[in-house]
């Protein structure tokens, strides 16, 4: 039977064409001291940020330009010490997860009791308090800017966490499709990958029993990144294609499908690692990963949720036996991740060998020594399902 | 091309068994005077009002049971009056669309410069300033419960308008599927009709582009209500039937599908004035209009979003041609309201003639002397189509 659930999702999207153009309206209604949170070079290439200055003329702006793709504790005391020093009223991120997540941390410890936002993490109270927070996401592949998370790293322990609470989520995203007609191919493939893994790792596959209108759109989510981010791809213009994935990104993590599943995440705990070892994109790491975690724990308890998505989201015919079914559907993954998006496959390729896998496993594992998901994976496991991937 | 949109939705849903246990936490937070508002006598017969008063035994409660299947604008006004007098600082719904949207009318009365719901109506100014409301919904049929607007009728002028706005949506929703296993199987027929309804009438057969992948959650909502609707009339007690069929509801109309659809409403429109004439349950009136409709409307240009229906809802083969395939879809439509449902499907079995059909038809076209939608009707479409349904 599915389990019980609450859910709540308050962020105010604008989305379209002139999203941007709402924002003066949204952020007046919450003050005139706003701290502009963004990092990488394309905003400013590409007129967005000469856009959101214009936008906001009348506000008194400040710039806060040291995000990175894995934004850094000490970078985020310095934004919550510029919060205090200007006395800032409203954050307003403008690029990918990163700069999102850059935002949702530094406005919660704005407001916090400490000037440390590594104190938050390690108190894992949920976030009640923190500045209004303003996205303008510039890529489609965390859904940051409607979720209430946000992941920080520590250099100094060599840790990757974040914080998490109501206060966190948006208050307005400003979603333009247009703002990400210049993501390259690799970034919009990369981008897709982590999009259907936030369905697949969290939440497609699982052990709760499922309600079934939010499984059958689970499978119409990754139909639509299926079809789309191909064209997006070979496209990077297409309107159609950038919107699908956009609302697509938000849709993976905003808590719509997810109501009643218990959310895992087996293949982010293993990707974390790639990450933090070899600096891998985090939706690369995903795509190398995926498919040979599903084929690990392909059995015969597995495979009709894992066939389910041959069925629904790939179109093989119903009759074809469950288990191969399953098998068609790792086969497709693959296809879809590797050939038609065109990421590189194997670990090899990008000159990783096996040297860390033991120590990477035990880490991915943690303190509980195992990874808890649709199947547990022990560090064993872990180096196994990292080898298939060589 | 999709159209621009703005989306949110700020109701807080808890869901499942126990959802009703956590009301006096979440009311709590708005102050201690309440106001109960209900109508049916089988709250009281099958204990859920005592339920909701032991919950709420440490707040100051005050009865307001006048809810009728059509709220009047005069048991408003009786409903403002008590929350001036008593001070109340939260309203509470317990019951179907009628009492959630009374509760709705009166929390946006309590807070306007005037005694008289029916000036709200003729401002046709959104509602910015409402006590907090909360649901307890124990039908599947109107997602009143998730939505910002209230429907109520006027008997001195013979009108049926509403009125909405941001301070009208729910605070809290407490959504338990097995609050509605005591529904009868007519009304659970009328509701499932009523859902998919606000889903076909409003955005399905639309104008406008719609954006794939809400389209296809679109698909997955009705096919939803197809496959759960004629369960929850065999089987009342069915929870997956009963949680999918409540939770199909708040999603028909709490804008999540919605984003980027003008919404239309033909359907309603013209079945507005059956409910007024002849006093008939509005689902019913909707599934004997619905498929005449759908016939009346058919031709090159409407099949293939009407074919949809049957290749993406009713499961028909993706090779039988187009025009086909939408008559498919409408005998489907017909074979499920009608033989699975067991709803009476001509109006000549409910004593209805044709007498009064040109003056109701003139009514639903109001002003504009045109019903505005996926494809116009004037008043003599109307009297076609109401004479299909003879």
């Amino acid at each position: 039977m599915m389990n019980d659930f609450s859910f709540q999702n308050t962020t105010k999207v604008h989305f379209g064409k002139n999203a941007v153009d709402k924002m003066a309206a949204e952020i007046s209604k919450y003050g005139k001291k706003v701290l502009l949170v963004y990092g990488g070079r394309s905003i400013k290439k590409y007129g967005l940020y000469d856009k959101v200055r214009e936008q906001l003329k009348d506000f008194e702006l400040y710039d806060y330009d040291l995000v990175k793709p894995n934004p850094r504790h000490t970078d985020i005391n310095e934004g919550g010490r510029m919060c205090r020093e200007y006395g800032i009223e409203a954050v307003v991120a403008i690029g990918g997860g990163s700069a999102i997540d850059s935002a949702k941390a530094i406005a919660g410890l704005a407001k916090a009791d400490t000037q440390n936002c590594w104190d938050l993490v390690e108190a894992k109270k949920p976030i009640m308090n923190a500045l209004p927070i303003f996205a303008v996401p510039t890529m489609a592949s965390t859904g940051s800017e409607m979720d209430a998370s946000c992941v920080i790293s520590n250099l100094e322990t060599e840790e990757k966490k974040g914080y998490n609470g109501p206060a966190l989520r948006p208050t307005v995203t400003f979603d333009d499709p247009t703002n990400t007609f210049t993501v390259p191919a690799y970034q919009t493939a990369c981008g897709a990958v982590d999009i259907m893994s936030h369905t697949i790792d969290t939440k497609y596959f699982s052990r709760d029993d499922k309600m079934d209108m939010l499984y059958r759109m689970m499978d119409e989510h990754l139909k639509t990144v299926v079809k789309w981010a191909p064209v997006a791809v070979q496209e990077p213009e297409n309107y159609d294609a950038r919107a699908n994935l956009l609302w697509a990104a938000a849709w993976a993590l905003n808590s719509f499908m997810t109501c009643g599943v218990r959310q895992f995440t087996s293949v982010h705990a293993m990707e974390h690692e790639l990450s933090a070892v070899y600096d891998m994109v985090h939706g690369h790491g995903i795509a190398i990963l995926m498919p040979r975690w599903m084929r690990y724990i392909l059995n015969e308890n597995t495979a009709p949720q894992i066939a389910r998505m041959a069925y629904n989201v790939y179109d093989i015919p119903a009759d074809m036996p469950v288990m191969e079914a399953a098998e068609k559907a790792i086969e497709c993954t693959e296809e879809l991740f590797f050939d038609t998006l065109g990421l590189k496959s194997h670990l090899s390729e990008m000159g990783i060998d096996d040297t860390r896998f033991e120590e990477m496993a035990v880490n991915a594992c943690g303190a509980a020594g195992v990874i808890h998901g649709y199947v547990d994976l022990t560090p064993e496991d872990v180096v196994k399902i990292y080898r298939m991937c060589l």
